[in-house]
């Protein structure tokens, strides 16, 4: 572990409120020691850096500035937060982030009345902000008291339908509303679209330039309700202004791009917007992810997440892993498959690295579709790819394709169109918590009709289960897996196409079937081999396939055994619903089956490892055990029964 | 009936191509033939009206200029097509639109390969468009052919978040693409957001006029790559797109605006952007809802949807009606909640009357929100006017609530915050068909953490959830109810507030127990005066809650009959799921019980009247009998057991 760097001017803050007796110049020097301490704090836990050093100074000024938490400061996403984190009371415990019991890597209402509006996916802070500020108008009570409200965003994140649907409403109302573009042209992979090219111009130009050095002259010298004085700053500012006409046709006042590292225009144009608002103002700040820690800016994505690392040399101290991730697996059978089959096109919402397609962009760049963040879209570009005869993978986060859902239902399932979804994350994902937990994508897409559902049991699994998605045509497909490596088993040489709604029989037994739907048959193999010490033996049956169901292995499973379970990654309503509908009307129950299901409990489980996190959840190996005791009877009455 | 139009130009269409052998005064007249051909047939059928009229000249200039079906049209929400209908082959069936067995109301890919793309919900358009301009430029083969993609959308459907992420994506692709701004300030309400106002003004200026005698004149006098020619229509044109700055930031060509219902304008132009474009082009075209047809210019909605009228008078053949509308016993129940809590507020996207909130608004105009087709934005507003201490009403209809769905995983439900959400049009909806239906939101609400899931048995009941849902402050709150009248029931003077949790028992009775959530009741009812002629008085149970379930009330269902049957108007995982979950944790399956899940059925059901769809969907109350007596093995051995 590096020395902590010394923070005299920190070490004086214990609330926002404190930074009301800083000077400017303070400030600026607060903000360097704040950068060393989110440094000095992400290297020893890991987390998000790139964001949070982009944003230092911007945090500095907002909070110097606003009058939290009477005042809202919505950080969109939330990883850049850190640096708030530690300057809203919560020093102390910067260095438990993201880490079970510890502080949210995300905001979060319960954690402090600072986050009034809990982040995680993109794009929310502008609806958010507005949603404040309207029940400010409306005379709403809230811990803290209720004053202005800040969106800070980023130029990828503005580029989901949301932010846009929120600027409509927005500048529609009219309300005072502050929305601050964070522009650094990176959010975790480079922005892609025409907006990204857009806000690229806007900074391209002279103006800029001129506008820095006039914002440290004359500071008040801004656009729009904000504008007075000098003939040249006006004619300056013009400039600038028309470059935001997008902004402005939206109804907001466009101020900016102003150079969100020097606190000498941030304070005085923050101030200015501060005093004379009366609408939506957009502030255009230009900022670096990663600025100010040499290996950050140097890295490929900024320094966008890292593990725990060592501050001289930015080296990163990553576990060895023993079996390829299932990310991996995944992007190297997708371009296995496409080198066979020209038709294959894929397409993700601003997730190329994460999702493992960064390896298929190489490969067929004319085939690989980065839609930005905008998984409504993206859904129904698939869509229409695929009655174009084209064979879409649309390859995207369980949590995230929840964006997309009406769009999974419309444009995909009623038209029966055979887009072939990718669903990584599945279940529960770790350190990034409730929010990106993949916990309803079963439930949401197995009562569609004409959809086939697959889960992967293990790496291998999912290499067949790319190649039966390329190949079925026959209405969409998906099939899920798991955030974090495999169980390492042998790799086939090809995918094989699976037969459609037939499951496998792993172990036959006696009394119980285990039947599992995704990756907790691992977890069903431990249990069976303790149960097998204390003389149960169950039938293991991996189902493969949530829809349709292999109807005459779960019958036949329910026919032969006293008890069937069912487990799955996911929450009530998918794998093991469709089951019990079919034993229902099979009229299995009639005469007593011990049927229970293992499905994710009714509670957000917080960030902790995966591992942990099934703990919360009951449904590790030990559970499993206790379980099949317990719906034997045998826990009950404290001995075997044959 | 009156007397079909003379319509000597349409009798020589029967197909589009048909199209390219008139001049263009042909065009013009066959244009007029098509207006009355399909005011005559709405006339006979009822159906939307106005969104029709409004693009006559449109459609026949898109088919007489693009080669359907190789080009694919794509017409957004699709209330338009129905002059595109009685041009694409479907003049014979234009007068069973919306029926049972008819045509669809909206365009369909299994009606005709004229439809290349379904719609029904908005502002799908664009991505579908680009969808097929990538397929085309990567050799897709489909049905027809590929050729160019045109999307017509209206000025109500580009404020969604969807069609701005489809622009960014169209822009940055570059691809050449055809975007149609079918712009007549009125979707089905009038458009409301800054982007609206936007476009207000993009019209209001000389700009048009000047471009408007430019067409006629020197048609090929187009912007950005089209340009060339004379200096005046070069400075006139740089004037016209300056005001579509919007557009080329995202990366468009902007073309207009034009005179939507002038065939000199539309067909020039038109010609000339097939001719030259090589990118994204988007036409503004200012059209005006209801074109043509007098009494539906001077409606308030400028005849959206209608029933069936007389052609000379526009009055509209109503059905006289027993009941109130659930719809309007929402509306008025939440105006009496909002006169005694001030913390009330309402949020729509764009739907003032169609759910009812027109009466709120007009009582209470600072409480309520029209936030546009945005039901991401909206529900995660309402989220933080939540927040902000308001108690925020998210009305929405089930299926158009699939559009917020992150937003309700994420900003409400990880968040616990009391948004109340009063779904309209739950279950399936009648004229609207598939694509309306609102099959999924007991599923993917009820699997929500901390979410409180409600719905009507009957109107008065719904009025009692209002006020529940009024005083429930410990997190998120649904209650759902269906399109259509009530059942009749005698209103209460006032709302009382339900406990939460707790069902109501009907009627008791033997053998087997009926247990409904939502409107099934009446039917169940029905049945059970059959069942009561054959020997058998099931017992009668309301559910109420789908989640938390009454447990006792259940159990002890359970415990006390030979046979418990749920019903739903829902797809599988949702209620019944979370009974059978119960029943199974709770050991009742063990020793055997006729469970049995009456749910939506795993098929997309085509409109017809929704009594007709329960037929299909097998949920009617000979249906219920069938399953009750099928249930207990009466049906089976031919006779009553005791």
């Amino acid at each position: 572990m590096s020395a902590r760097p010394e923070t005299p001017l920190l070490d004086r803050v214990s609330r926002p409120s404190d930074l009301k007796h800083f000077a400017d110049a303070e400030l600026a020097r607060l903000a360097q020691e704040l950068r060393a301490e989110t440094i000095s704090a992400v290297a020893e836990t890991g987390g998000h850096l790139g964001a949070g050093l982009g944003v230092i100074e911007l945090t500095v000024a907002l909070h110097a500035i606003f009058d939290t938490p009477r005042d809202k400061i919505v950080w969109d996403v939330g990883h850049q937060s850190y640096p708030h984190k530690i300057l809203t009371g919560r020093r102390d415990r910067i260095r438990t982030i993201r880490q079970k019991d510890g502080l949210s890597g995300f905001t979060k209402r319960s954690e402090s009345v600072y986050d009034p509006f809990g982040a995680a996916h993109s794009s929310t802070s502008i609806s958010a902000a507005l949603g404040f500020s309207v029940a400010r108008d409306l005379g709403g009570q809230c811990e803290g008291g209720l004053g202005d409200a800040v969106a800070v965003i980023g130029d990828g994140a503005i580029s989901a339908g949301m932010a846009y649907e929120a600027m409509n409403n927005a500048g529609h109302l009219g309300k005072r509303l502050f929305v601050i573009l964070n522009d650094n042209d990176m959010s975790i992979a480079p922005p892609v679209g025409a907006m990204s090219a857009y806000l690229s111009r806007l900074y391209a130009g002279e103006p800029f330039q001129e506008f820095k050095a006039a914002a440290k002259g004359a500071v008040s010298l801004l656009p729009g309700p904000f504008r007075e004085g000098a003939k040249r700053a006006k004619d300056m500012l013009k400039g600038a202004t028309v470059g935001g006409t997008l902004f402005e046709a939206l109804g907001f006042s466009y101020v900016g791009p102003i150079d969100g590292h020097d606190m000498e225009q941030l304070l005085p144009v923050l101030r200015t917007l501060h005093q004379r608002a009366t609408g939506p103002v957009l502030l255009h700040v230009l900022t670096k992810k990663g600025k100010g820690y040499a290996p950050a800016e140097r890295a490929r994505d900024r320094g966008h997440a890292t593990a725990r690392f060592d501050v001289g040399t930015g080296e990163q101290k990553k576990a060895t892993s023993n079996a390829p991730s299932y990310t991996s697996v995944f992007g190297k059978a997708l371009v296995e498959q496409a080198a066979k089959d020209d038709r294959i096109v894929a397409v993700t919402a601003a997730m190329p690295d994460g999702t493992g397609l960064n390896l298929f962009a190489e490969r067929f760049p004319s085939r690989c579709f980065d839609v930005a963040i905008a998984e409504q879209h993206g859904v129904t570009f698939c869509a229409a790819l695929a009655a174009g005869g084209m064979k879409p993978f649309c390859v995207v986060y369980s949590t995230f394709l929840q964006r997309g859902y009406d769009q999974v239902v419309h444009d995909v399932a009623i038209q029966r169109l055979p887009v072939r979804f990718a669903i990584d994350r599945a279940g529960l994902v770790g350190a990034d918590g409730a929010t990106h937990a993949g916990s309803y994508d079963i439930a949401y897409l197995a009562n569609l009709p004409g959809f086939t559902v697959m889960a992967a049991a293990d790496e291998a699994e999912l290499k067949h289960m790319v190649a039966t998605a390329a190949a079925h045509d026959d209405g969409p497909i998906a099939f899920r897996y798991p955030r974090g490596e495999g169980v390492g088993v042998e790799m086939p040489e090809q995918g094989k196409v699976l037969e459609i709604g037939k499951g496998r029989l792993i172990q036959k037994g006696k009394r119980v079937a285990l039947l599992s739907f995704g990756t907790r048959l691992e977890e069903v193999k431990n249990a069976a081999e303790t149960l097998a010490q204390k003389g149960v033996t169950p039938t293991i049956a991996d189902a493969r396939f949530a829809k349709p169901l292999d109807r005459d292995m779960i019958l036949e499973l329910a026919r032969t055994h006293e008890a069937l379970i069912t487990l799955e990654e996911g929450a009530i309503g998918g794998f093991a619903s469709h089951v019990a509908q079919l034993l229902a009307e099979e009229g299995v129950f009639d005469s007593g089956l011990k049927f229970r299901s293992m499905v994710l409990p009714d509670k957000f489980i917080n960030q902790a490892s995966p591992r942990d996190m099934y703990d919360s959840a009951a449904m590790n190996a030990e559970h499993i055990e206790a379980k099949v005791l317990d719906t034997l009877g045998i826990t009950r009455i404290g001995s075997l029964r044959a």
